[in-house]
């Protein structure tokens, strides 16, 4: 029998992340930073060695050499993990989660949640089914400031949401980094790992994702002009989406990787009746709130006039900066905490992105490249 | 007979700009900025009483009650106004500037440069066979940092254009302003003296011809989004366009005047293959070049590694702050000095917005309005 | 007899600001700005033919050989100039302004005061005798961002001043530029035409200055530590300066000319009881302000919250930006409203720097250096 | 006996750190962030209910309820602790430092390194006697745009240093925290816990600390001007200090915790004969550059032209913002790879701030307090 899961670190296993991996170890860090969880296990690479390689570097106590005798083999054990952490390509997703909930272990799913729209229909039924945590890592809303965006549309601070511009574009992509031996561009660039979308899949539902999360409303309708500008790229590099949302608003969502000189550069311009928000990735720890009446007001993390969820979710005073790993770590905070919450019998409250996250995401990325092959015409959602 | 020109400040005449009028002042500080013109004329509104008093406050040496009377008169004075600034609403750019073209007087010329599509047509033709200086005041071009990108991209140091992203976004219409007595809003968003777009034509245009002067390239097609949010109001307030660009690039142009919080925010991003571009008009005096290979790069107005035509256009030292005037009179600079090659026989050199910029943009107003009355489908320009 | 003054534009000179010299043509456009003035008389060199070449190039119905000869003759003219603008070099500041105050015209005058403190204490009794205008072009104070933070500090928005940091930072002498030809190099470091200090007194002044126009408050004493960091320069061109104030704040007052990569930045930070405010003179129409108990405000140039002060010396709608001409500017609206008062019989309202902001800046720059040659130990000012 | 260190995480212990401390979840993070360590054991309060409590909510294997029991018993177990992690105040560092030194562990020590100088100079001695690791965590200087900076310097790019600004604002302090029930204020502005500064030790000691390590180069000399602005506050809340450095370079720190409205701002601007460079805590993930003859440039952390230091550093690829927690973690990490060197008898690199530094820290404030006791003279270190 498991010892009382209160009294100890939660166990964690990790599908992916081998050597060479970014993601794996976000994932490993994000996990272990507040001290409520341990990576133990994992099934890292389908390459046998680097999987027990990478294994080591980790300190793991235990290595597989595939994902589904890892879910097996854990699921038996006396000192079993509480839950995986899936950080493979798109194509992996859904059977590598899968594995795991039929084991009733809970998962931690890095987006987007799956490789086809079937797919992320089918895993909702089991994680309905299974009744385990899901989490989804759209790890933009872990940040604080987010969640204070959130709040404030919520509490009507904005009034009416008139139209959003929403933006997430890159310039790592402007050469053919998949064919100089780009590991990570080899993999987002292959329909055959990364699914029908490119760019939009990859930072496009990122976009979408935030852009839902922090207004509370759907996109109605898309009208997509999608772009392949790297000759020989098999998925788009760029999209340039008009919006209608359903209640009326307006917007525009532009993702791209051949932004030349461009980072990582996510950001949210919302504008309702009553005031607007900016917030950019890139320095997450300000938000601008634009009354229609007064001064332009700079909003930072860890200032005592935020929510109490931005507050939750901070862990230094103000002026010290966190970033992307520390908001990351916060919807591992709050899986854990409902994976702890379940394990003791009561409700979990979800508040991170879920497999009905996923699944909106994957049927914006569906009805995206629908558009655009269509001629760029609006499509329903 | 005239008085040698080089010898003398020009004589401006304006229509227009009568009190309680922004952007006449702006015309007349403009002009006379640098000190090679001098506003002595003016048929400034059309009510005779405040043409007289606005006059006077100006200290003009002659007022007229008439665009009409005015052409007609200074036509034939000895001592007669060289140029003619055009700074009445939209409705009246086409006649006003006919009088003075047929009267042998040069214009410079608010934008959109006219009503109506036909109108533009029919100045095109008339500029052309006078052989005057027509200027239209795209200010924005005015910027040095506006012509040191265009010179950049001329120079080939952006490679091919992919991907621009132009917006000019204001608040100040957020709450229905022209029935809450503001002047500027009531005949803005008025179709008879505004045209048929409302937002589009006010600021869209400034943010088209600002795509078009630096990229060199033509928009090739529109799909337009114009909602109008304001209850009541006759015009779109908003409008969000997907362009595709004649060299096969692509691009988004919002506009929007209920973004609230937004100030004047018009700003410019442009991606090509070997380096990116960025310039935000609130912060003219910042130009980012953002190079494939290396740290972003912040160029600033007064530096003496900026080309010369962009030192040209700057009256100070780096770090004395040149705004919007000094940019609006670098306009009148060019087309001053235009102006007196033509009287002195010389060849004009054009280098500001001209009638065929304004033709181009007033076609962009009407396919962006007809793509939107569609249902945001494509439209060729 | 003069034409009544309120009906026409008021008739400047100029004395200095021939060809090659950057502050005269600063003077002429910012005094003439506004439509209330024209500069028509100069005695723009003292080099005969470059006063000649200089006064056509400006249009200028009379042009003099000398200040002397061109004070005496234009108080004899009917049409003769309303007030002189003195935009030489520092040692003669004081000879011109006392001609031009003796033949009983009004004066505005170009920091520092004089060349030494002496003249200063000489000047302030001729102007007080006299009864003219004097406006001193600390140009920095006609920001209107720089006024609102005046009137915040005098309602009591900061509570008691602690502590202030001002500083005025250039990078253009890092190298001997006066051994390379430059001319404003050249006499800014000639103890023969700048004075006792170099940077102290060309930039050092305007940050002393800035500090007492807004917070009300005086240097109570100084522990100064200039530098001459280039070879062979024979004035400071480096200064930190730890500063008392006569309430018992400190602060410290930096300023540098060997700043290497450094434009003109002057900027200040003071910091209250109950608040703080920051203002960059390179960002002019931005002022941070920073309650103990919120959100950081972005208080910006054009809005309708500002004070009423701040509005009157603003001409452009908010996010139109102004610079350091419009400031300049406002300085001569002030100063030519006074003049108009003046002539007209009423009292000035000197709400622009004064002969006796100068004395005070000149004795700040004295007891500036008298500190850095004893020590660098303390002087009471 | 031990397992091979290679072939597992390090353990660590805590000495402080307890509930309501905010440095002690910094350091647990910062240790393990990269799975090279775990934190076993902890002796986190003199109050031995709460140490039990705080250890048992970070589920630590080991609690003692004091420090002198911890270093005994540690010393003797099979699992031992391989460093302690010295989180108390102040006055606490010698005293626990050398328990465990003493007892052959590793320390990784909060700042400033001791309670008085005299404590610091035994301390060196200490560890010198016991050649193990002592890492002092003045964490800023693991930021990687801190170390590029100084690799930059070590390179010449700047010249020589000529001038440098470094100060440290905060405004936390402006009310009398102390006596509104605040514990981090409580000690921090108590002699007996703190020591002979407030403001000067807890983060003028961090600016003096950034500036050698960048520049490389040692202050000759202070001039130093310390306030106490809180009414009833034992200890200074502000300083200017006027700088000399040994190159005959220039400088001023200023530190506050009474600068209302500022959160934790740290920057640091250097000024060569070459270059300028200005980096500010709060955006850690931007450098700017300042060549004297072309345009500034932004560095940005996780950019290919970084050096191969700060590349090492860095987790993420660029645009993924790093802050406080990944630095602080940048300092463990070498600390831990240096701990892994002697215990399998390699020799140290020492590539982060060592009890050297501490005693040269400690004597920055001994001095900056003896210059401000004697009325702001110049006292050299």
């Amino acid at each position: 029998m498991k010892q009382d899961i209160s009294q100890r670190k939660l166990r964690a296993g990790i599908v992916g992340g081998g050597q060479g991996s970014f993601i794996g170890a976000v994932h490993r860090i994000a996990s272990e930073l507040d001290g409520q969880a341990e990576v133990v296990a994992g099934a890292m690479s389908a390459n046998p060695e680097r999987a027990a390689t990478s294994a080591k570097a980790w300190f793991l106590s235990r290595s597989y050499a595939s994902f589904e005798e890892m879910a097996e083999r854990e699921a038996s054990l006396p000192d079993s993990i509480d839950f995986v952490m899936v950080t493979t390509p798109n194509h992996l997703h859904y059977p590598v989660a899968r594995a795991f909930l039929e084991h009733g272990i809970h998962v931690v799913c890095d987006k987007p949640v799956t490789f086809t729209l079937a797919e992320a229909e089918a895993l909702v039924q089991l994680v309905e089914q299974k009744q385990l945590i899901f989490a989804l890592t759209h790890n933009y809303t872990g940040y604080p400031l987010v969640r204070q965006a959130r709040q404030m549309v919520r509490q009507g601070e904005l009034g009416t949401i008139r139209k959003v511009l929403v933006e997430y574009v890159q310039g790592w992509l402007a050469e053919p980094q998949e064919r100089l031996g780009n590991k990570q561009a080899e993999w987002r660039t292959d329909p055959a790992r990364s699914g029908i979308a490119g760019c939009v899949g990859d930072i496009g539902t990122h976009a979408e994702n935030l852009l839902s999360f922090i207004t509370g409303l759907k996109i109605a309708a898309v009208c997509a002009d999608l772009t392949t500008f790297v000759e020989g790229r098999r998925l788009d590099d760029d999209a340039n989406v008009l919006l209608r949302l359903e209640n009326g608003g307006k917007g525009v969502l532009t993702c791209s990787q051949i932004a030349t000189g461009e980072e990582n550069a996510l950001s949210i311009r919302i504008y309702g009746t009553k005031a607007g928000l900016e917030w950019h990735q890139m320095e997450p720890n300000t938000l601008i709130y634009k009354p229609a009446d007064g001064p332009q007001q700079i909003l930072r993390t860890g200032m005592p006039y935020l929510s109490d969820e931005a507050k939750a979710l901070t862990r230094l005073p103000a002026g010290h900066p966190e970033g992307y790993l520390e908001a990351f770590a916060n919807l591992y905070r709050l899986a854990i905490a409902d994976i702890r919450r379940v394990e003791s019998g009561q409700t979990p409250l979800h508040d991170y992105p879920t497999v009905a996250d996923g699944l909106r995401g994957m049927r914006f990325i569906q009805r995206v490249v629908e558009s655009s092959h269509k001629g760029a015409v609006w499509v329903d959602l």
